[in-house]
C-alpha cells in the first residue's frame, strides 16, 4: 500500500507523456489531515535542482499538504525558468486540490520531486494536463500507482510499510543510480497517521536517513535532486515517543534503502561493508564509504575476486586510526587478510551469490559502521554510457 | 635510450620468472658517477609496499648507486617477510655489482621498486636468479631493455629523453591502472647527467611532480608501490640553476604522464580537464579531480555523451567558491552549458575522437588548473575483474 498504507492519505500515479517510454511519470500524494506536519531532508549537492529549491521553502513552515513528483525530467541546471516551472507546478496543484474547499491552500504548502535527464525544461503543458489527471485519479488505495509513476530506470516500484503501536508509517522510493552519500539517489516519500510536531519529525527523518540511505553508495555520485520527505497526518490520533517514531521510520527507510541497493543500475552484487574495531564511527563510516567507492575493488567483486589487497589500498588512502600491519579482512566469513598480510586461504570465499560481506577490523578502538554498495559491472557502464543518448 | 640516454648510467632488463607470461620482469639501472645523488616521491597511501618503505629509508642518505625493479609481484601486504625479501634484494644486488671493486657500496645505496599483484610474497630464489642475469647484462644502451621489463598490463613501455643545455634527462615508467592522486600509479625511473645536489633533486621532482603525475587520474584508486626515483650521475659537468633542471624534469614527467594516460587500461578516451576563473590553484584541483572521479560523467564520455549536467553534479560535491548559476562548461570547444544552464546546441559537440577536453570557468577567480583522466569504459572493468583470476 505504499504511501497510502497510513489514515489519512490518498495518492496516485498519472501519464503526464513526460517519458519516451508512455509509462506512468507523475505521481501526487495527498495529505488530507486533520495534521500537515512533516520534515524533508534534501541533497548536499550545491547543484541543486529547482523542485529541491522550491520544497525546502516549503518545508521551512514544517507544513506540507501534498507532493507531486514527476520522472521524465529533473528540472536540474534550467535556470531562473526552472524554478518558475516548480512554482507554477506547485500552484497548479493547489488550485486544483482545493477547487472548492473549505480549506483552501496554497503552492507553499506543494513539495515537489523531479527525476530523470539533467538540464532540460520540462515540457510544462504535458506536466499540468498530468497533474489534472492524477488529483482526478486521487484515491486511498493509491499508493502502488504512485510509486510505479516515479520509477526511471528502476525495474520495480520500491515500497514499504511499517506498523508502531497504533501508527503506522508507509513509503515509496525511487532511485537506481546516483547513489551516494549525505543522501542516495533518489526521491523517497514516507507517510504516517502518527500525531507528531514538525520538529520531531524531522529529527525522527535525520536519524534515519543517517544509518540508512546516507550509508548507501552505490556508485560514489551524487544526486542534483535527491529528496527525502516525511508527511504525518495524525489521523491515527496516537502520538508516539520520539524514539519510538524514529525507530519505525528508520525501519522504513532501512526496507526502502535495502530495495535500492538491489535494483542498482546494472548491479550482480550487493555488497556490505562492515568496519569494526574503529576508534570512532567517523573513522568507520569514511573507511566503510571509501572501499565502497573504490572501483579496482568494485570490479574485483564483479569479477568474484577476493581481492583483499584492493581493499588494504582502499583503506590506506583514509584518515582513519589504524596500524597497517594489525588490519584483518573478512570476505563472506573467511579472515583472507590478518595482520594486513594473507590469511586464510583465498580459494575458501565463496563469491558466487549475490549478497558479499566484508568485515573489516581496524583494531583501533570499539566503534563501528556499516555501509551498502554494489560491484562495478559491464552492465553498470553500458546503463549509463547509453542512458542519454 | 630512456634512462641510459644520460651519461654514466648503465641499464637492462632481465626475466627471472615471476610472470606468468614468460616476458623479461627484473630492470636494473646503475648510476655509474661520478656523482650519486638522489631523489624519490612515494605513494601517500598509508598501505605502503615493503620497497617502499625500504626505498624511503635509503633515499634518506640522498646517495642512490642502483635502482633494481621487478614486474610480477608488488612484495605489498606481505608483512615483516615481505620487507625483509627486499632488504636482501637489495644486498644481493650491492654485492654482484661491487665484486672485486675499489668502490663497494652496500643495500642502503640500493633502491627497490615492485609491481604486480598484492598481498603475495616474491619468489626469492627467481628473483635473486634474474637479478645476477641483469647484472651480467648491464650496458650503456640498455634502457629500452629495463623499460620493457616494468610492463604489467602496460600494452608498450614508456620512455623520455629530454635535453637541457649541456645536460640530459632520461626518465622509464610503468602503469596501466591504479593511476591516482598524490601519485599517478606507478614506478618510474628518472636519470640525468647533471650536476646537483640531492636537496635540489628532490625539490625538483617535487615540483615535476605536482603538475604532472599528481594530476593524473584515471581510475582514482591509489597504489600501493608508487614510486618516482631521480638520480644523478654528475657526468656532464654541467650543474644547472634549479629552475632549468625542474623545467627538463617536469618536461619527462609530462611526457610520461601522458603515455600512462595514453596506455590506461581499458580506455578509450584521453580526457583533460582544464578548470579557469577559480578563486585558488587548491579549488581548480579539486574541481577537476572530482570530474575527473565521476564514474557517471566518465561512463557518459565512453558513450560519446556531452553529458554537462552530470558535470554540474560533480562539481556541487566540491567545496570550492563558485556560484552554481554562474557554471560554464564547454565540451571540445563547445559551450554547452552557460549560467548553469543549457548553453550552445549538444548536438554540435564531436565526441568521436579520443580526445576529449573539459573547460570548466568557476567565474570566481584567477586561478587554474588542468587534471587528466580516462573514460570508464567496458574494457576497464572487464580488464580489471580478471586480473587476478
Amino acid at each position: 500500500m505504499s504511501v497510502t498504507a497510513p489514515k489519512g492519505f490518498r495518492a496516485t500515479g498519472a501519464t503526464a507523456g513526460l517519458k519516451q517510454s508512455g509509462k506512468p511519470d507523475v505521481a501526487l500524494v495527498v495529505n488530507d489531515g486533520p495534521d500537515a506536519t512533516a520534515a524533508g531532508v534534501f541533497t548536499a549537492n550545491r547543484v541543486k535542482a529547482a523542485p529541491v529549491l522550491w520544497s525546502q521553502q516549503v518545508l521551512r513552515s514544517g507544513v506540507v499538504r501534498a507532493v507531486v513528483l514527476n520522472s521524465g525530467g529533473a528540472n536540474a541546471c534550467t535556470g531562473p525558468q526552472g524554478f518558475q516551472d516548480a512554482h507554477r507546478t506547485a500552484e497548479h496543484v493547489a488550485e486544483r486540490l482545493t477547487a472548492g474547499s473549505r480549506q483552501p491552500f496554497g503552492a507553499v504548502d506543494v513539495a515537489i520531486c523531479s527525476t530523470g535527464l539533467i538540464g532540460e525544461r520540462l515540457p510544462m503543458d504535458k506536466l499540468l494536463s498530468g497533474v489534472d489527471a492524477a488529483v482526478r485519479g486521487l484515491a486511498r488505495d493509491g499508493g502502488p500507482a504512485a510509486a510505479e509513476a516515479i520509477m526511471t530506470t528502476d525495474t520495480r516500484p520500491k515500497t514499504t510499510v511499517q506498523t508502531g503501536e497504533g501508527f503506522t508509517v508507509g513509503g515509496m522510493a525511487k532511485g537506481a543510480g546516483m547513489l551516494a552519500p549525505a543522501l542516495a539517489t533518489m526521491l523517497c516519500v514516507l507517510t504516517t497517521d502518527a500525531v507528531a510536531d514538525s520538529a520531531v519529525l524531522q529529527l525522527a527523518l535525520q536519524k534515519a536517513c543517517q544509518v540508512t540511505f546516507d550509508r548507501l553508495d552505490s556508485d560514489g555520485c551524487m544526486s542534483t535532486n535527491d529528496t527525502v520527505l516525511l508527511l504525518a497526518s495524525g489521523a491515527s490520533g496516537i502520538e508516539p515517543s520520539a524514539d519510538e517514531l524514529t525507530a519505525i521510520v528508520t525501519a522504513a527507510c532501512q526496507d526502502l534503502a535495502q530495495q535500492l541497493l538491489a535494483d542498482a543500475e546494472g548491479a550482480t552484487k550487493d555488497v556490505t561493508i562492515e568496519v569494526t574495531g574503529a576508534a570512532s564511527v567517523p573513522d568507520a563510516v569514511e573507511v566503510g564509504r571509501t572501499i565502497a567507492r573504490n572501483n579496482l575493488v568494485k570490479c574485483a567483486f564483479f569479477g568474484n575476486d577476493p581481492n583483499w589487497g584492493r581493499i588494504l589500498a582502499a583503506i590506506g588512502t583514509t584518515k582513519a586510526v589504524f596500524d597497517p600491519d594489525a588490519l584483518d579482512v573478512a570476505i563472506n566469513g573467511v579472515w583472507i587478510c590478518r595482520g594486513g598480510a594473507a590469511g586464510d586461504d583465498r580459494g575458501k570465499v565463496d563469491l558466487t551469490g549475490r549478497k558479499i560481506h566484508v568485515r573489516v577490523d581496524l583494531h583501533a578502538g570499539e566503534e563501528t559502521a556499516t555501509v551498502w554498495t554494489n560491484d562495478l559491472s559491464l552492465g553498470y557502464v553500458h546503463e549509463n554510457s547509453a542512458y542519454s543518448t
